[in-house]
C-alpha cells in the first residue's frame, strides 16, 4: 500500500480533530472522506481538510469510495455495529475510545475484526502523549522501582455538551471520561484490577444528575498484586484541562502534568501569575497526531497496534464495575 | 501570669522538638523540665534545652516542680491518662495528637479538662503550616467557590522506628499518620465525613503487616454536604516528605505543597535537578514553633485555643472508621 | 490569488524548516520548488515535503517557475543579492534574519522591495512565539508599567557547524545569534538603543577564536529614553537551548521561557529532576510555521507586514556597535 | 570562653535583626546590650531582645561593658572607625558590609585587627543563604565544569528610606546594594575581577536621581580568567525582593533563587497565581542567623572567619571601579 486512503465517520468535535490529522498531519495517509448528516459540519470538515467527500453515513460512504481503512468518530453506542460493518468491508478500523458501551459488544466487534483479518486500533490517546510515554518509559527501565500506589486527576473545565451526558449514549461519565485514566492505570501499572469502589455526585451541575449521571467522581482500585489507584475526574474543573498522574513506586515517583501552558509569567504586587492549559487540544493535540500516525504505520507495516480492542474491553470492564459501584454504595470485584 | 512554666511529658523525636521549640524559640514561655527514664534522651533533652531539670515520670514531675502547662508528647496510648493526670494538677495541656486511641479516651479526657478548667490543645501541626493556613485562607474568602473535591498525600521518606509499627500503641496507619489528612480535611471543607472507605496493604515493609498493620493506604471520604476526599499516605516515599493537599471547588482550586527545598537548580546534559524536603522538620519546622506558640498565647490571654480536644475525636472517628473499612472491605458509615 | 506559488533559496538547516512548514503546515501557500547544489540536500528536500522541484540556483529557480513569492534561506552575506533579484523579477520576500551583513546592503535590498512594490519580510522568528507574544501583550496593556530594564539569555546547547563561524559568512555571534535578542529588545521595550557595551570571548572553542570570532558575550543596552538591557548569548549552554527574557517595569515584571520540556517528573533519592528544550525545533517550532503564515497571510491580504526591513536594519546597527564595542573595548554610541 | 558576650552597635534595620538574632537563635553568644540614641529603636530593642542594657553610643558601651565581640551595624560610613576602636579595645569584630567607604578605611580597619590580634569578620550574608552555599558546593564540586559567566538580579519591593539615598552615607546604590552580588560573584568564579562597566539611572525616583544616586544599574564584569558577569540591581521592583544568580559553566548551569514563598497556589479561570518573598527577612531569614553563628563559633573555636576584611575590600574596590564607570561612561580596569 503506497498511500493509505482513510475516511472518518462522524465528524463531531473529535472527528474533526482525527480529520484536520489525517488531512493535515499524518503521513503515509489521504483522508478521501467523512460521513456527517449535519450540513454546517460538512463545511466546516471542508474548510479544515480541503477537498474531501462527505457522505450521509457509512453505508454511503463504503457503497462510494475504495477505502483501506476508517477512522469511527460516531457516538459510543454506534461505535461496535460500525466497526463489524468496516470489519466485514475489509477495512483496518481505528475506533475511538471505548469500542462499546457493553463487554458483548466489544467481544462482537474483536470478533468481527480478528474475523476479517484487519486491524483494530483504539484511541487511548494519552498512550501518546509525550509526557505519558516518558513516564511509562521510567517506570519499565524500573526508576522508580515496583509501582504500589497511583493518583490520577482528570479535570475538564466546562460540563459537555449535553448529548454527552445522556448515560445511554456515553455510557455516564466514568465510562465516557475516567475511561482515560482506567487504561493509563492498566498501563503504568502493568496489571489488571481487582476490585473497584466509587463515589460520585452532581455536585455542580444538577440538569446532569437529572439524567442519571455525576460530574465529579472518585475511584479507587485495588490490583491483583496488592497496587492500588486513586482517580478523581470531574466535568467542572474551572482553572483549566487538568490531566495529571503519578505512580509512586518502592525506590521513587513519576509525575505527568504541568501547570505553565504559554511560557509566560507576570510578576506584580498581587504575587506571580501564569496560565495554564484550558482544552484538550491545548493539552493533547500532539499525542492525537501521534495516536493516528501509529495505527497508519501499523497497517502499512502488517504490525499489530498498540492499542488492541482487548485493551479497550478490559479498561470498560473496570469502568463498568466502578460505576456499579457509584450505584450501589460497595466495592465490586471484577 | 508573666512567664509560663512548662514542662514536655516524653522527649521521643516530637516531645523533644517541642523542648527545644519551648526552650529556644516560644515566647512568654519557660521550659523547666522534661519527663525521660532514658539516659540518652535526658543527655539529649539537656544538650539541646540547655539547663533543665530531668525527671523519670509525670509524678516526679507534678511532685517537682510549680507549673503552670504541659506539653504532653508520651506514646499515643498514654496521652488520655496524662491529660486526666495534669489537668487534675490544674495544669494547661497540650498533647500532640491524637488525643487517644479510643473515642472513649477521648471523651474522657475532654471531661477532665473542662471539668479542672484548664486549656486543652491537640498538635494538629499542619494547621499551623503557612501553607495550609493560606489555602484555608483563600477557600474562605470564597477564593475557590463551594469546596467539592480533596486530595491529599502525606509521604514519608522511610518506614518510622519500629516502635511506632505496634497498632496498639500508635493506632496503625490511619490513626497515626493519615490522621493529618483528616483533620486538614474537616478543616479545608468546613463540613463533617459520613462515610469512608479505605484500601492499603504491607506493600513493602513485610515487618509492618506482621503486626497487622499497612504501609500504604488510600481512603475515600464523603462529607455530609456531598463533597468527597480521597487521601494517600505511605510510609515508603522513598524520594521525600510529600505533604500536598488541593481542594478542587466550584470556581477554581487551591493547592499546597511544592518540591523545591534548597532555591538551587542544576542543569546539565541530563536534564534539570533540584531537592525536596526529606524529613518533617525541613518540611514543617515553623508549624512547631507556630503551634506552641498558638498554645502559649491562647493560655496567657485566657482564650480558647483553635484545635480543640473534640476536633481531635471528631478526627479519630473518622480514623476509626477508616480503618474498620479497610480490615472488612467495606465502605463504613460514620 | 488563490493559492501562493512560493519557493525555498538555500535548504540549510533552517531553510529545510522553512521548506517542511511550508509544503505541509501552512495554508494559503504551495511549496513549488527549492534551490541546493548539495545532492543530498536535495534528497532530504524532496523528502519531508514531497514532489517539489529542486533547482541548482536562484537564476535557474527564477527562469523555471512562475512564482508569486520566495523565501530566502541561503547564507547571510548573499541575502541581500538575493533580496535585489528576487525583488527585480516581481517577488514577494520572506527573508532569513538579518537581512544583509551591513547597513548599506540592508538599504539597498529595502529599496529594491520598494521600488518594485513588493512585500519584504524577515524572519524575526521570536516575535511568533506564544510567549514573546504574550509577553508583549502583557507589556502593551500595561501591566508591569513603564519597562525599565530588560534581561535576556540566548543559549545553544553545542557549537553550530564550522560554516557559522566564519564572521565573515555569519556575521559573528552578535549578528547572527544575538540578534534575535536585539529585535525583541527595541520590540518589548519601544525604544530605539543609543549605547552598546560588549564582552565576549571564545570561551570554550578555540577554533572560533581562531576565526577571530566569541562564543560567549555579554551586551548592555542603553535606550534612548534611558531605559537598560543586559543580553547574554552563548554557543555552549550545555544543558539546552536556554531562552529566556524578561522586562522589570515600575509595576511589576514579565518573564518568557521556562525549564520544563516533556511534561514529566522523576523523583528519587537524588531529587526532583526532568528535561528541558535542547533544541531550536523544540522550543520554537509553532513559531517558525506561524512567521510564515503571517507572510503568507500579509501578501495574501495586501497588508504590509509585521516585520519590515526597517526593523532588521535596525537591528543590525545595534548588532554592529555591540561587535565594534567588543573590539574596541568601549561603549559605542549608535 | 563559656559564652561570648557581644554587643550591637546601631539598632536600625539590619542592627534591630542582629540584635533579635544574638538575643535568641545563636548559640554560644549572649546579647547583653546594644547602642543607639533613638529611645524608640532602644524600645524596639528591648522588646524584642529582652533585658538587655542600652547605651547612647560605642564610648559609652566600651566604658559601661566587659565584652567579648561586637558587631557594627552602624552607618557604613561609620564603619571603619568602630572597628579600629573595638580592635584596640581587644574585641573581636563582627562588621556589617561593606567594611568602609574607601580602601584607604578598609586597610586600616584590617590593619587595627591584625594588630590587635582580633577577629574581624565582615557580614556577607548571602554566603551563607543554603541555596547560595548549595550552587557554591555545586560549582566546587565540577559539577558545572569551568564557570563561564555569571548573570545575577538583586531586586528590592521598594526605595530603603531616605537615610540610605544619601551616596555619602551609604556609597551608593553600587556600593551599598550592588555590593551583595560582587561578592557572590567574586565567590562564586573564584576569580578576581579585572574589568568593570556600569550603565544606571534614576529611571523611577527622581529624589534618588536628585542626589547623585540612581535607582537601577546593570555592572558587566570581566575576570582575569575571561570569565564574565552581568550584575543587575534594582530598588524597584515592585513585584519582591527578587534575588537570583546562576552561573553557566563548560558543563552545566547552577542557579539560585525561586519564585513560590508560601507553598500555596491558587487556580482559577485567570489562571494559576503564587505569592514570592517580598521583604529580605522573608528571603534571607536564616541566613542571618547562620552567618553569626559563624562568627561566634570561629571565635570560640580560634580560627579564621569565613569572610575576611580583605574579601570585603576586594569587594569595595570592583563597586568603585564600577561606580567610576557609570559617571564617566567607559570600561573601567581594576
Amino acid at each position: 500500500m503506497d498511500t493509505m486512503r482513510i475516511a472518518v465517520v462522524g465528524v463531531g468535535r473529535i472527528g474533526l480533530t482525527h480529520a484536520e490529522n489525517l488531512a493535515c498531519r499524518v503521513r503515509g495517509a489521504e483522508l478521501v472522506a467523512v460521513t456527517t448528516s449535519d450540513e454546517k459540519r460538512a463545511a466546516e470538515a471542508r474548510r479544515v481538510c480541503g477537498a474531501i467527500a462527505v457522505y450521509e453515513g457509512l453505508d454511503d460512504l463504503l457503497a462510494g469510495e475504495q477505502l483501506d481503512a476508517v477512522c469511527i468518530a460516531s457516538s459510543t453506542s454506534a461505535h461496535a455495529d460500525n466497526v463489524v460493518q468496516c470489519a466485514a468491508a475489509g477495512l483496518h478500523v481505528f475506533c475511538e475510545k471505548p469500542l462499546a458501551l457493553s463487554l458483548e459488544d466489544c467481544d462482537r466487534a474483536i470478533g468481527a475484526a480478528s474475523q476479517a483479518g484487519v486491524k483494530l486500533m483504539i484511541g487511548h490517546v494519552r498512550q501518546f502523549d509525550a509526557g505519558h510515554v516518558g513516564a511509562k518509559a521510567r517506570i519499565d527501565e524500573g526508576a522508580i522501582g515496583n509501582p504500589l500506589v497511583l493518583r490520577a486527576i482528570s479535570g475538564d473545565v466546562d460540563p459537555p455538551p449535553p448529548s454527552f451526558a445522556d448515560p445511554a449514549v456515553s455510557g455516564g461519565l466514568l465510562v465516557d471520561a475516567m475511561y482515560h485514566d482506567l487504561y493509563i492505570s492498566r498501563w503504568f501499572m502493568g496489571d489488571e484490577v481487582q476490585r473497584a469502589y466509587a463515589e460520585g455526585g452532581a455536585l455542580v451541575d444538577p440538569a446532569i444528575g437529572a439524567v442519571g449521571d455525576v460530574d465529579n467522581a472518585i475511584v479507587t482500585l485495588r490490583f491483583a498484586g496488592g497496587a492500588m489507584a486513586t482517580l478523581f475526574v470531574s466535568r467542572t474543573c474551572r482553572y483549566g484541562h487538568d490531566l495529571r498522574v503519578e505512580v509512586i513506586g518502592s525506590q521513587g515517583a513519576v509525575q505527568v502534568g504541568y501547570y505553565r501552558h504559554t511560557p509566560v509569567r507576570l510578576l506584580d504586587r498581587q504575587g506571580v501569575h501564569h496560565d495554564m492549559a484550558r482544552t484538550f487540544p491545548a493539552r493533547l493535540g500532539d499525542a492525537f497526531v501521534a495516536e493516528l500516525q501509529a495505527f497508519v504505520d501499523c497497517v502499512s507495516h502488517g504490525i499489530e497496534p498498540p492499542v488492541s480492542g482487548e485493551d479497550s474491553r478490559a479498561t470498560l470492564a473496570i469502568a463498568l464495575a466502578a460505576t456499579r459501584s457509584m450505584h450501589e454504595g460497595r466495592a465490586v470485584e471484577l
